[in-house]
C-alpha cells in the first residue's frame, strides 16, 4: 500500500529567532510516534510508516508585538487515523491547540482518505433536481422567533414564506423546546403548508427541520423525520460534533439533504493567533462530513466575515474534490435584496440566498419579502439592474427603499 | 412553576461610546423571542416566560486599540432549552459567537436545571473508594507513543507503569488505529497486567482506555469495554461533542468513571477577544456533562495556562454545586516531580498528579519514574521537602537532578 498523508498547515507565532524547522519537526514526531531519535533501529524500521514529517516551515513576517510568524506544514500518515473527524482533529490539533500561539489554517486530505468520508449525499445537483430549479441561485427563508409557538402557527408562517416563492425554509437554529410543536407533527404540518402554497404558486418548498435532542436518539429521530415526510434536516454541527453529521450523511435511511449550521464557529475562527480558519471549519470539514448545505457569515451582512475568507469557504464546499458531491454555499446573516448583486458576482448560480429579517421585515409581510428576493435574483441572472427589476416589482421597490441598494444600480 | 434562568456573562469589545445596555438587551431579546416591541400585547403576555433579560452591562476598560471593553450578563429562561449542552451552547453562543468581538466568560446554571444533567457518576469519592486511596493526591501516568504497538507490548508498558505505584494509567488521546491492539483485548491485557503488578506492589491500577470510533457505535463500545473489565474510559469530549459525554455518563450500564480530555480546547480558550473561557469549557461544562476527571493544562508545565484560570477550572470541577458529584481536577502537560509542591499548594489532596515524560523519561525507566512521583507526593502530604524525601528515594533524587526542583526545598 502506498503511504498517504494528510497535510496540515499551521500559522505559528513565536519568539524572534525561533527555529521553525525544529518546531515543525517536533510537531511531526510528537503527534505521531511520540519520539524518534530515542528509538532502537529495529523499532524505527517498524515505526517509519507511522512517522509524520515536515513539508514546509517558513517564517513569513513579524506581528506588532515583535513575534515572528511562520507557516508550518506537517504531513501525517493517514494510517494513524480512523477516517473520522474526531480522530483527525484530535490528532492534528488536539493537544497542539493548547501549545502556545498556534492556529490551524488548512487541511489537505489525500484522495483515498477523503473518499472514506461520506461527503454530501445529494449536493447541489441532487437538491436542484428535488426542487426542479436550475440556472439560478436558490432562495431560502429562515423562520424567526418561533420559540413558544404551536404547530398551527408555525405552519401558517411556513405557508406565508412559501407563498413568497422561496425554495427552502429553515427552522431557527435555537428552536429546541418542542412542547408546543413536536418535531414530526411540525414536519407534517409544514409539508401540508408547502402543498397548499404549491397549489397557488406552482412551486414546491423544502423545509429544513432543526434536529435536536440527545445524540443517542438523534439518528432514530432523523429516520422518523424522513418517515414523516421531512425533505431536509438542519443540524448544529459544531455543538453536536462533526461525527454526528458524518453518521447522518452515511445512513442510507436518511434520504434527505442535511444543512450544516455554523453555530459556535465564532468561538474558533476569528482570532489571528488561535483557533481554526473558517474555510476549514465551515468548508472542508463540513463537506467531507456530509453537509449538503453549508451556512456561514457572508461578507456583506450584519455578521460579517472577510470576503476572501467567504470565497475560500465557498470553494471548499463546492469546488471539485475527488468523487465528493458539491455542497451549496449559503452566505448568511443580514441579507436583504440590495445585496443580491454582490452575492451573485461572488458566487454566481450555485449558491443559496438566505434571509430572515430581509424577508420577514418587509412592510407587506413575509410573502412580499420573498417576492422581492425572487425579483432580485431574476434580475441578476438576466443581467438586469435591481432598479430595472423594481419597476416591475413593487415588493422589490419597497425592499430597496427600506434597506438600500448599495450597488447603486 | 417558578422561572429559572441561566446567567451567561460575556466579555465584549466595541467602539467607544457603545450603548452596552442596548447591546445586551439585543442579545437577551434576539436569542430568545427574537423581537419584542413589535409583538402585539396579547402575544407579549404569552411570550413573557420565554423572554431573556439583562442582568448587568458594565463598561470595564479600554483595550490597546482604543476599543471599549464591557462585561454583559444576560439571563435566559431555562424553559427555552432542553437540558443538554448543544441546546445551551447553540442558544447562548451559537450565532452570537460570530457577531463581532465577543467572548463567553461564564455560565451560571440554576440548581433545578443543573440537576437535569448527569454530572460525574463516581466523582472524587467514588474513585477514591475504587482505589482505596485517601488523604493524598492520586498519581496518573500517560501511555506514550503507542501508535503501531501490539497488545502484548502495550500490556508490558502498562505493567512497568503500574509497578511504579501509579493509581491510574491513561491511553494517549491520539491512539485511534486499533489494528494491532483491539480495544477489548487491550483492556483485558492491561487488567491482567494490573493484577500482575498488584501481586508485587499490593496496589491496584486503573486503566483509562481511549474511547474512539463512530459516534453511532461508541455507546455500545463503552458497554463492551465494561464487560471486558474496563475500569475507566477516556474521551476526547470536544471533538465528539459534550453530549456524547453526557449520554455516556447517564447510561446506567456504563459503570466506570469517565476521563475528559481537553483536546481542541486551545482552539477556543486562549484569545482575549473571542472564544470560551477555559473554566467554562474545561470546568463547568465538563462537570455537568459527567466528567469524573477533567484534564487541563497546568500552570507549571510545558503547555501552560495562567494560574488563576487553572484554579477556576479546579473550582468548577470540584467545588460544591447542588447535588452534583465532585470531579477530579487533573492539571497536565510537562509535569515532573519537582512541580509537585506547587500543585499541592494550589489544590491539596483532591487532584490527580498526571505525568507522561516525567515518568517515562526517568533514566531508570517508567517504574522508577513512578516511584519518584510517589515519593514526592508522600513528601508534600507529610510536610516534608523534596530534598528530604530524595534522601530516602534515589529515584526522586535522579528526577530532581534531571528536571530540577524549582521550589528550591
Amino acid at each position: 500500500m502506498t503511504q498517504e498523508f494528510v497535510h496540515v498547515t499551521y500559522l505559528a507565532h513565536g519568539k524572534p529567532g525561533t527555529d521553525w524547522q525544529k518546531k515543525a519537526n517536533g510537531i511531526a514526531v510528537g503527534l505521531t510516534v511520540g519520539s524518534w531519535t530515542d528509538l532502537p533501529e529495529a523499532r524505527q524500521a517498524a515505526m517509519q510508516k507511522h512517522l509524520g514529517h515536515v513539508v514546509a516551515a517558513e517564517e513569513i513576517g513579524t506581528d506588532r508585538d515583535g513575534l515572528a510568524q511562520a507557516r508550518l506544514t506537517v504531513a501525517y500518515p493517514t494510517i494513524n487515523f480512523t477516517p473520522d473527524i474526531p480522530a483527525l482533529l484530535t490528532s492534528v490539533f488536539g493537544k497542539l491547540s493548547m501549545d502556545g500561539q498556534i492556529r490551524l489554517v488548512d487541511i489537505d486530505l489525500p484522495t483515498e482518505f477523503a473518499s472514506r468520508f461520506p461527503g454530501p449525499k445529494y449536493g447541489i445537483d441532487g437538491i436542484r433536481n428535488a426542487l426542479n430549479a436550475y440556472d439560478r441561485p436558490l432562495l431560502m427563508s429562515i423562520f424567526k422567533s418561533v420559540i413558544g409557538y404551536d404547530t398551527a402557527t408555525i405552519a401558517e408562517h411556513f405557508y406565508q414564506q412559501a407563498l413568497g416563492g422561496v425554495d427552502l425554509v429553515k427552522d431557527d437554529e435555537i428552536f429546541f423546546d418542542e412542547t408546543y410543536a413536536p418535531f414530526e407533527k411540525r414536519i407534517e404540518a409544514c409539508r401540508l403548508a408547502a402543498e397548499r402554497a404549491q397549489q397557488e404558486t406552482g412551486k414546491f418548498t423544502l423545509y429544513a427541520a432543526n434536529l435536536t435532542g440527545p445524540v443517542t436518539e438523534i439518528f432514530d429521530k432523523a429516520r422518523r423525520a424522513v418517515d414523516a415526510g421531512a425533505n431536509a434536516l438542519l443540524l448544529n454541527v459544531l455543538t453536536y460534533g462533526y461525527d454526528v453529521l458524518h453518521r447522518l450523511a452515511a445512513d442510507p435511511q436518511i434520504t434527505v439533504p442535511i444543512m450544516a449550521h455554523p453555530a459556535l464557529a465564532g468561538a474558533m475562527y476569528p482570532s489571528a493567533q488561535y483557533g481554526v480558519a473558517a474555510p476549514v471549519l465551515l468548508g472542508k470539514l463540513m463537506r467531507i462530513a456530509g453537509a449538503d448545505f453549508g451556512l456561514y457569515p457572508s461578507a456583506y451582512g450584519s455578521v460579517a466575515l472577510e470576503r476572501a475568507e467567504t470565497l475560500k469557504i465557498a470553494e471548499a464546499l463546492r469546488g471539485e474534490q475527488g468523487t465528493l458531491h458539491r455542497a451549496f454555499p449559503v452566505p448568511s446573516a443580514g441579507i436583504h435584496p440590495g445585496l443580491v448583486p454582490f452575492l451573485y458576482e461572488d458566487l454566481g448560480n450555485d449558491q443559496i440566498i438566505n434571509a430572515g429579517g430581509g424577508i420577514h421585515g418587509h412592510p407587506q409581510g413575509s410573502a412580499a419579502g420573498g417576492r422581492a428576493f425572487v425579483a432580485a435574483i431574476d434580475a441578476v441572472v438576466n443581467g438586469k439592474t435591481l432598479t430595472e427589476a423594481a419597476s416591475n416589482s413593487p415588493e422589490l421597490k419597497t425592499s430597496l427603499d427600506l434597506w438600500g441598494n448599495p450597488s447603486g444600480k
